[in-house]
């Protein structure tokens, strides 16, 4: 086979993947809907919610677990990685929707984020009491319901995901880490003020390691891995490539986060700067700024009120000190390393480049 | 043996059990513990929070799980059915950390609600930004945590509770069935006041069942029985003890909202009406009262402001208007339904007396 028929057959090998998931997703979300109007009529706002958010997104998780276990020698659209890749993408949909209320994001993906939704809702009917807190109960339970979704489409895999597995120790590690991680950093907005400056690059790198850089990438590789049972061998070469890569790809998005195109990322401009959030780009903007910059970027983190010339400003402020380029430097020092343990997978060359594929998308992306 | 020794033989037997369930809860916290502590230190706070409420509790679920198995032959304190327990305790914890964040609830068995330990941590360490919002955030992160690990825990039960059996299926729909539950809960209270008042006592009658007497009896039971291999003829005739006593359950709960004793269940008097919960309590009164008793009951519910004077007036209306009676008649009527049908299960007489025992102590508690 050429080169070229051979790019071409892991595309369309992907792009059948791809289908199987969506498929096997609304099968999924379909029958949880319909036993859930059995309890009541009204209850079909919470899977609409769900179903929006599954049906749209990356699915950078799903695709890594799935050429994670094509790369251990799990057959081509095996049911086991399919199903994987449902849990996956259910897990991250859970994520998004309580992550959105604890960052007060009011958008997701270019239309409103799930408290929102429920919010309109009570506006729309005129309903009593207070629509913000109707919102945000509603949208806790969603994600609850979501979470528990993702453990029935993790358990359905069967026997390969069983109780004393590889890939359930996996998807346990995965999801007990990225809930510490979070926390971490709603840690780090508030204790963040009062850290000397020095001290904030490398506490907002823990932060994306546990929140971030595990979650997606290392781990869903690794579980899929093992879904094909991979030894600890492969999985440790398998975390030589994802882990630097994750870190990359959460500074990526450190870096979308302030300098992003609301056009493209379908978020305000500067969102992570309203939130409060501690990146390492805001870390390398404090440390590196004058004292004015870095005074005026301090007061301003967190506020809800910033406006589009403010967010400029402090855009100005934190390019100006270094820390972008800095931040970039960063990611491409990771990248390099990524790809060069990338290079020393045993895996057969299309899995590779499905990989390769997918770790550029990760780190070069614009959304 | 003796009346007296075979009851005796039965409480002793509960209270191992209870030993070795809160012996494995223990066991699992440290081991979940220890691993977050590798991720930092600072994830300590959510660990002390879901130990914290896993220590204490009435232990009802575990209870009718472990007796259930007990009445489908499972042995004496079987290793399935602990750890059974042990997964009802955790999701029991999870979902009173998000509901008592859904209610604004400060207070949970006398000491701080979850996400009000968090408030606190924030104000002690006088970090920035916002308490309330921090404690919320950190409150979901640790809800979530711990409904993670009530699957980790489920799971780790073994083939018994493997992809496609029964127990498994069941502990599916109980999360989804509570969840929903809850989201009805909270629909009726925005929803409720526009509502036409002959239909309230309906709708409150339909958020019990799935809230509150599924989850709290019938589900938990009916796991146990599963996992010690009951047939679907034992199954439909615990059904027929446990589902009306989960109803007269939360009636009683509702009941204990309105007009329970602050020193004795740990909760603020008349939490429920501030909170504007919609009870079948409440739906009869609104039926029942004067129209300036109702009135006034119905410009009260929901108002966070509401006095002791003002809940010992909306005391009075209710109970005046018959409806704290009506309420207590079908609290009896559901309870004789129940025991009747206790009496013809094809259970041992030690299980019978058990889940007597638990069965009148869950519909004349005062706490």
């Amino acid at each position: 086979m050429s080169a070229q028929a051979a790019a071409s057959a892991q595309q369309d090998e992907q792009a059948r993947f791809r289908e199987s998931l969506a498929h096997e997703l609304t099968r999924f979300i379909e029958g949880r809907a319909a036993a859930m109007a059995r309890v009541s009529a009204d209850v079909a706002p919470l899977m609409d919610a769900i179903s929006g958010l599954v049906t749209g997104g990356k699915r950078l998780r799903a695709l890594f677990c799935y050429w994670g276990w094509r790369g251990a020698g799990g057959e081509v659209l095996g049911r086991e990685a399919v199903q994987a890749g449902v849990a996956l993408e259910l897990f991250q949909a859970a994520a998004l929707i309580h992550d959105d209320i604890i960052d007060r994001s009011d958008i997701r993906r270019g239309g409103p984020s799930v408290h929102r939704r429920f919010g309109q809702l009570h506006r729309d009917n005129r309903w009593a009491l207070d629509e913000e807190r109707f919102g945000q109960a509603a949208a806790i339970l969603t994600g609850d319901l979501c979470l528990s979704f993702c453990e029935e489409a993790f358990t359905a895999i069967g026997p390969a995901a069983g109780s004393t597995t590889a890939a359930r120790r996996i998807f346990n590690t995965m999801r007990a880490e990225v809930m510490a991680g979070q926390y971490l950093d709603i840690l780090e907005e508030v204790v963040g003020p009062s850290r000397a400056r020095s001290e904030a690059v490398a506490a907002a790198a823990n932060v994306i390691r546990f929140k971030s850089a595990k979650y997606s990438t290392e781990h869903p590789l690794a579980i899929g891995a093992a879904l094909a049972g991979a030894d600890e061998e492969l999985l440790a070469a398998y975390s030589r490539f994802s882990l630097p890569l994750g870190e990359a790809f959460q500074l990526r998005d450190d870096v979308l986060g302030v300098f992003g195109d609301p056009q493209t990322t379908g978020k305000p401009a500067g969102d992570d700067l309203r939130e409060g959030k501690r990146t390492v780009l805001v870390a390398y903007a404090l440390e590196r700024s004058t004292a004015a910059g870095a005074a005026l970027l301090e007061e301003s983190l967190g506020r809800q009120d910033l406006g589009d010339d403010d967010v400029e400003r402090l855009r100005e402020i934190i390019s100006t000190s270094g820390a972008l380029d800095a931040t970039e430097t960063l990611i491409d020092g990771l990248s390099t390393r990524a790809f060069e343990a990338l290079g020393e997978l045993p895996v057969p060359a299309d899995v590779c480049a499905a990989l390769q594929g997918l770790g550029l998308a990760a780190v070069q992306r614009a959304a």
